[in-house]
């Protein structure tokens, strides 16, 4: 058993986190710390934990010291800001992490500064951080001290469109991404926009232009197509709890066959057992993937408009974010990428 | 009191306009027919109807001369196909009709029967029918004898980028409409696909590249821009039961002052009490305009991508079917066009 | 037109009590206080108002001599505690309140002091105030000065109940109130435990044994029983934003004839057109009260058990604050106590 | 690996027990039967099946000799009535069987057939099956051939009284159960009254004094109490699709300590470990079981009424149905009851 840590229980990435460390045959969570919990344990918290093995696990104020005595790996679920401090602690005492945050997301320290405005305080560990995106980095992010766990967003829109662009399928002038979340996006915090009645049965787009996400996936993706990429990706806030859904617009290049598009896919992600290219005809839903480490996408090739549509669905606080800790922390740990990891979603 | 009929009255449009003729001061509702449910009083099939003053109204099978005694103008909500037969049969004896299916939105009948997979059997009729949407037809629609009551998805986009397009204030070959619907849309109609447990707490994109409604959408905003348009539309369903939005994107044209264009939207919808420019920062949110027939447009200008993103708001039901109908109704029947409709959204 | 003001803009039942208004031919909004957002219009913190007749009416401090001379009537929508202090104040300079807190249901002082924890800062006025519920009190309400609008769950159980034990139809010793409530009814204050994620997709009970509206249905159904009454009262959070639905369970009482029970409900109603007794087979749904004044009594004899069942359904928001408020304000002002209230309910 | 077979895999109980299957280490799903969809594998009929082990396992006819040859246990998750036949026609052949359905469930022929209006086939079997409540009867399951699963609303409210009435600490002759269920309760058949925008936003009673499950419950109470038990239980349907929460009402015994009632429904279940006696102060939430095997019962004794006040909840697809089905056949295997069932509720 190799022992992991979590920095920052009480939002819902460190629920997910709890969640999927109890079904996990070879990772063992050894310390959870919170400020405000500190002295109770997590079924006090979380009554859902009673009667589980977590149940009894003392929360505590999270001390760096600590940590690296009782850890091989931590996961940080503490807001930007906060992560980058954390982890420069940890990572001097030799700890290594998987950060959650948006902190080591971004390679360019002033892209990071300028969208999420706070001043960088660790900027020489951008260089060393690696981009916790399995499909893509598999190999860094096993001999890697410092996992930047990718955004919600950017992992739905990446894995739809990096291969079009890897294969140089569509012209990356042209993008446009939709995207819809589940209200977990939001996080735990006593707000009035996040009331359950604010955002039951309504449905709003929001941060349209400015999403933080943004700069994210521009970097990936222009990593992808090998220049520099400028996309319009949109934001709207869905009355569920769980759930992204992406729908990605770009118009096929010229010269490429569409009857092509679909085997690329399935080329690119043929070994990628987290990835499913759906049958032809078949478009993803939130639903099929809840509770899971997947991506599915669905490809839509409209002759048409001469546009490549992919709709791209995630468990936003799973394969968003804990279930992808998960699969890193794997990673680093020498395990297969998928230990532990569900492959049943909970349907319906 | 003008009477009025409603041929069809067990789908979510014929609901909703017994909701609104029940508010309505000048509208009485003299005939409502169903074959399966005739001999019925309407609160036997609709036990919320018990104490109103439609409660006792016994619907009856669907007879042209009847209504043609009873009314002054007829809504149909019944199915595409179904529809046109009676039309043309209430036209004939001289009744007026407001259509609330696609049967007579499309002005050219290649491009119905390409669509809807179904020969039009009222060919003659498709240039003598108005399309009903009282910001762009508010004269034409007075004085017409057949309204095709526009589709729930067409208002919301034709509404969204009709200024833009009309104005040129943006590129008309780059055009993507990215649509999100409430379920009544989907109908009353037993089937596993719209079971509660299967839309809910789930989000799915459906029939891209291939919507119905593309080719409606098309017409009016290929009229708006003089020129033929060819765009892509995707539709998504949501986990709720009313609302539209639609996130619409297009390229600003070359030239064109980006801070312009909220000018031009403003003075477009001026004297149209229905659509609400909202203010700078504010945008759609689908309970905003729940019962209502407004369409919110909220508007955002991105200098980074250079694109105009559009994201308007209606109620389906009420601005997108029935209310559009009942606003339609009170033009022709020379009221004023917000007689009897609700200006306050049902919150939260 | 009557003049009304309104204390406590921010909550659910404020924004409801706008909305009722805004469709009311007779009463005109004068003033809304908010010490958190005077000096804003009302479309400022609310956009759906953009276009109606309120859109501009500037929020201001709350002022009893300003409020005196804008208002015939008051209605106070803050929390308990704050509204005995300002219901003083107004009745003081001669203006006439409508109190939606608890401040003065409860007749017996101590009582409220027992369940609320708080000291009553206005005894005398307990014995001024009217319960202000139409079916049993409309001639009080008429002439009072000071009504107390009932709390939504004792609206929903006193209607139930009430017939049956005025009749003697039920043992009185035996009763079982089960109650279950939209979220709304939890106010509109930032919480975790009201946040989307944490009421979405969950059923919860919550304050069994000591909910405060406890008292409320056992004074009144005292008063109809003509005896003390003690009953079971629970509570349910469902994940919903309007609607109670109370199910209600009493022992019929010896020598009773189980088949006479719905006549002597029909009876007792008959000249109540609020209160709707479904036919026979027919039971309660929320929706089929949603956005209306109704409460609709579903009722069950069940010969196995010698139980009679009642379910009760109302909107909690509209009949069982605002819209109750409206019609307590019409009976006050001598207007037909359904003046200006909507009949149909906003169906599906 | 134990082989095991699931006839009728197009419900939602089918549809749970594949996921729970894909992740068991000891069961092995060799045959899957739908007589509509045979032929199709499973993943053609479920998409989120693709990528998992059991995609491509292709579902047959289900047929008796078929199944005996591959499977030691099948699971029958077919409607009552068909699935007494199937049961007989296996057990003849030496296979095991859990029923699903009702079909075994009443010890009494005639009960059956007054609540199920269905003539009993195969009386003889009523005798030899188990009633699978491992809580109650683990030992006999383990020697079973036939097991009849539990009702999923009888699982919840059994598992609430039993103590109380086995300890004598309550009133055997007055108990109410007011219980409230997901959607998936009603089955994945298409249907008006089931669709989503008929559920939605909608709370409801439905079979009040009259559903199937009220004699399932009174059996095993009465065997309980020792004594002949009718009660009141009724049903509710709430808008989400998992989760059965029942408050169930009991008068305290004479001479009963009201303190010490929690220590004997914590001794009960002591060694139960999929009972979760939840700590003083805190009511269960059917989300803190979602997609478990546990049954979690929050206590409250109220002093004014004299009443015990019991909420329970469970997963009405996983404990009260395909999850409790699964423990049986472990038990009927010879392994650990809880073997391959999750204890991570996925939260939220």
């Amino acid at each position: 058993m190799q022992r992991v840590g979590l920095v920052g229980v009480t939002g819902y990435t460190g629920m997910e986190l709890i969640r999927l460390l109890l079904g996990h045959p070879k990772l063992r969570l050894t310390q959870v710390t919170s400020r405000k919990e500190s002295g109770r344990t997590l079924q006090q918290i979380y009554p859902f934990l009673q009667g589980t093995k977590l149940a009894e696990l003392v929360i505590v104020v999270p001390d760096a010291a600590s940590l690296a005595l009782d850890c091989d790996v931590v996961f940080l679920a503490v807001p930007h800001g906060t992560a980058m401090e954390i982890a420069a602690e940890l990572l001097a005492k030799g700890v290594r992490v998987i950060d959650l945050s948006a902190d080591f997301r971004l390679h360019n320290q002033e892209t990071y500064e300028a969208w999420y405005q706070v001043t960088h305080s660790q900027p020489a560990l951008l260089s060393q951080a690696v981009y916790g995106l399995p499909e893509l980095y598999a190999k860094e992010i096993a001999s890697a001290d410092l996992v930047a766990n990718p955004g919600c967003y950017p992992t739905s829109a990446i894995l739809a469109l990096y291969p079009a662009l890897h294969y140089g399928l569509v012209l990356a002038d042209d993008l446009v991404i939709d995207s819809k979340s589940g209200t977990t996006g939001a996080g735990r915090k006593a707000s009035v926009g996040t009331l359950f009645c604010e955002v039951s049965d309504n449905f709003r787009a929001y941060n349209l232009g400015k999403h933080r996400h943004t700069p994210e996936i521009e970097q990936e993706l222009s990593l992808s197509a090998g220049r520099d990429i400028t996309l319009s990706f949109s934001t709207h806030l869905l009355p569920m709890n769980r759930g992204i859904l992406t729908t990605a617009y770009a118009k096929i290049a010229p010269g490429i066959d569409p009857l092509e598009i679909r085997a690329h896919y399935e080329a690119f992600y043929a070994d990628k057992k987290w990835v499913r290219v759906l049958p032809e005809g078949i478009l993803s839903e939130t639903r099929w993937v809840r509770g899971t480490n997947f991506c599915d996408l669905g490809l839509v090739v409209d002759p048409r408009t001469n546009r490549l549509i992919v709709v791209s669905a995630i468990d936003n606080l799973c394969r968003g974010a804990s279930g992808q800790a998960v699969a890193n922390a794997n990673l680093m740990l020498g395990m297969g990428e998928e230990t532990g990891l569900p492959f049943a979603a909970l349907m319906p």
